[in-house]
């Protein structure tokens, strides 16, 4: 058996992906529209409480495409946490004209692939409990390491693994100040191994990035990959005019 | 054709995973929800009675993410008991406000891989018959042996397979006490061939342990999975909580 | 192109499986319930006036877990008869309660493996034109044999193809008498080549028996399954508690 | 890149998989009824004027199982008038009571594997321009040469292609008078490559020929197969009696 | 780790699929059905004065089957138009009739196998930038470089992979007049790596067109495909038409 590398894990993160049944939306009372929102935005106000705290953090996003209307992403420091926050959404009067697309459970992680992580280092602990970004477009997807045949990536010695992450790790460095990564573990609490989450300034760079790590060796031949969602920020203070109709 | 391991068989085992009809919910009068938490609470009690009475067990748990709101587990001797359960659970109040997520049929097994087991034996009794334990947190995932080929599990000889699951016990074994795990067999029962359900204090376990799992040799070449669910425990004096709108 | 085997087919097989939309059932009036009862009842009567004359069969069975509430298993001499039979059942006053689940359209066959099938001998005869048993439990599964690679069923010679099916049908010999086994040929009726239907007295030797026979050759190298569904004999003394709300 | 194969193309081929929703169909009133009825047999009475003139051709058959309830066929020469067959139907009363289940885009095509097409030659006009037949039984399932590994269609070289289906023609020979079959290319058009339509006079047949197939290297190793549907022929004076509730 | 090509990328890309609910269409009334089909012209009006100013560019095309009715494709310098293109039309009174069936997000791009591509020059300009033309056909397919076993295109070296694109654009240069193509990439944007749309005069060249490259190693080896949707050209002045009932 090969051996397995350590991490280090942070904060408990939700992806929750939802649409508008524009419809009764629409055909709801012009009171019951704005009792949505002004939930909604309460909702949001309790949120930002929280990340003023630094006790979690979280992103508004738009969807673009069919997949999703919209997205929020919770970082927390408890599973429990996430159950409640996503709980308080769905008893909310809003979430009466959403439908449920996706969701996504994971952890924010580091592994120590490139060398110890040292939890106590204050960039560590602000990697592992972090702020999201509020830049203008987030990509999320969900991805394995691939276990078939001969590219089986669990049974590499831990050498080999450490040197293709090394050189995938140089691809996405070229990236820095383009993109912000943030890497969440899912084994054991979802259906693929990893959520990757994307921010970015210029939505193009996302395409950038992932097309030339797809000739990675560790993704070309160990990456299998789920769905892309892609993004633009949903600024608090455009509810309204998101919703208006 | 290679030797088969013997398996002793014990309780049946129903899996069943809802979500909440929200909207509905809160469109109820509060008679119904009344009466729908009431009729509820009748139904645990009878679960109570028949687990104070070791006939079997059962577990409640919130689910986090979009796949269910909530799940039931139950064990019990017969499989006419999970049907009458279900069809139960079915007929009561509370489900007229909720939505069928996923099911999972199977029965409690241990496997001789590890030297013959003795049914007689009050430690082998009380796993084959187990009460359910109401730990923080509940992790549940199907999984086949891999036949695809140069990894085909069922080809290989019996030594080999204990071997490998050997190895595999000896990486499970590091977290007694941190996790509790009930392996149900689903062969001819349901779509894959076991059910793996963890019972943990500390969620972040399911994660360590299932992630130092995949790097074992009968993992890593012979496993395949399905959807993992993780939820957290939903205590009969906090279901008014939960369902609270 | 390796021999065909010739196969001697008899009558035709649907399998239907069914869910009771619990809510509007509950919300009918007594008067509907009773009449779609009522109406379910003289179906069955038709159903074993027909098996009391051999000129067809049936079973029904409450299946466990989500994928079904139902199902019921028509052999009938041709494939007309069976669309009749579900078209009836889609206009009686029960189907307005129920939601379609899957079905499975087949035909009873016996191979000439084992040697040439006599299909003037009455026991054969028997085994084309079966009376289905009235058994505690029945489970059902359809598959394929593979063809991937260098596991491809239909790329070996008649005698290999015979030597595998012989030592498989050594496995299922052991289970004479705790297991009736139904195999129907679905190749160019529907979505998989096979359907497998099993009667038992124990549930459990289900899984002992498929289990068992995963380790045979022809199906560890050569078996796709599909979906297993699971049920328990439904007598028509026990509709009306069935559907007691 | 191996020599590809010209192919003869004639009417474009639309088939259309629906249900009934025979709760709502029994409470419409009985006016309702008979006017979709009649809407539907004035459809027909086009699709028949359309065949009499030899200006395309239409199928109606019954489907058996859950599939479907019935299905239309047509061939017409162009993909404009395909198009607005279906809005016709989308638009007429009958189809406020059926829901869609499954549809195939594809064009009738004859290949030149066994020497060169001559679109003059009546014969192969009468192929390329079918008037379907009446017989008693439909099958319809959508394929693909496979493309995988060692078992690859495309990387093949012309003559080898050529004698594999030279092999396999053979085996359909042997069904002439029991089963007609109109292969239609769907490549560009929908999700498979082909479609294979077969009639017969016994159903028995497709199964025979089916699985006689299956052993023919071409399909062996490189066929890929879709769902498979069954049905019955459905006269128009029987449309009344399939839809009297 | 083999060299990345360096892709030159165009406007942003959405293809949205919907199909009509006819019946609540036809319930609806004519003032309705008015109103609705009036909103929808403001809106093609604009986008017409989008494409007059070059700011982008649209089509609109029925669709031929089930998998869709309409679909509406759009190119937008910023992927925020985009975004607000479809919640805009999400808000029409049109859009309370339809049913979401399948989007794609992508940017329209050329790569720079076949020599380097100077953005700067008009011609590419026009091509990164594309007015869509208003042909009589549309054909949609997403499509991936394949990953597999010994056909992993993100293995092989630039110099191979521009062999096989040149031999595949000049399979592609054969149907320059009866084909126009607009490749977008997906790549961190949506599930497929990239989006191929077609446009033809005659809809039996997309047939002729992807069948024919089908045979190119590019394809036979390394070219994973989506759904194909081919639709008719909708005309303005026939939405009437389209939505009469």
């Amino acid at each position: 058996m090969p051996e397995t590398v350590v991490t280090a894990d942070g904060w408990y993160c939700l992806h929750d992906f939802r649409s508008i049944d524009w419809t009764s939306w629409k055909y709801a009372s012009s009171e019951e529209r704005e009792q949505a929102i002004s939930e909604f935005h309460q909702l949001i106000g309790k949120w930002d409480d929280t990340e003023k705290s630094k006790q979690g953090s979280h992103a508004l996003y738009t969807i673009v495409g069919q997949k999703a209307d919209f997205m929020m992403m919770f970082v927390r420091p408890t599973i429990e946490e996430l159950n409640e926050l996503e709980t308080a959404f769905n008893k909310s009067k809003l979430a009466e004209f959403t439908v449920k697309d996706y969701s996504y459970v994971s952890v924010v992680e580091l592994s120590d692939y490139m060398g110890q992580v040292d939890e106590e280092d204050p960039n560590i602990k602000g990697r592992l409990k972090p702020i999201l970004p509020k830049w203008n477009h987030i990509c999320f997807y969900p991805m394995d390491k691939r276990r078939q045949g001969n590219d089986n990536w669990y049974v590499l010695e831990k050498d080999e693994r450490a040197t293709l992450m090394y050189a995938h790790g140089m691809t996405g460095r070229q990236y820095a100040g383009k993109i912000r990564q943030i890497i969440t573990g899912s084994i054991g609490l979802d259906d693929w191994e990893w959520g990757v989450t994307l921010f970015a300034h210029d939505v193009l760079q996302f395409k950038k990035l992932v097309y030339e790590m797809r000739f990675d060796e560790v993704t070309s031949r160990y990456g299998d990959f789920g769905s892309f969602y892609v993004g633009n920020l949903l600024k608090p203070e455009s509810v309204e005019q998101f919703l208006h109709v």
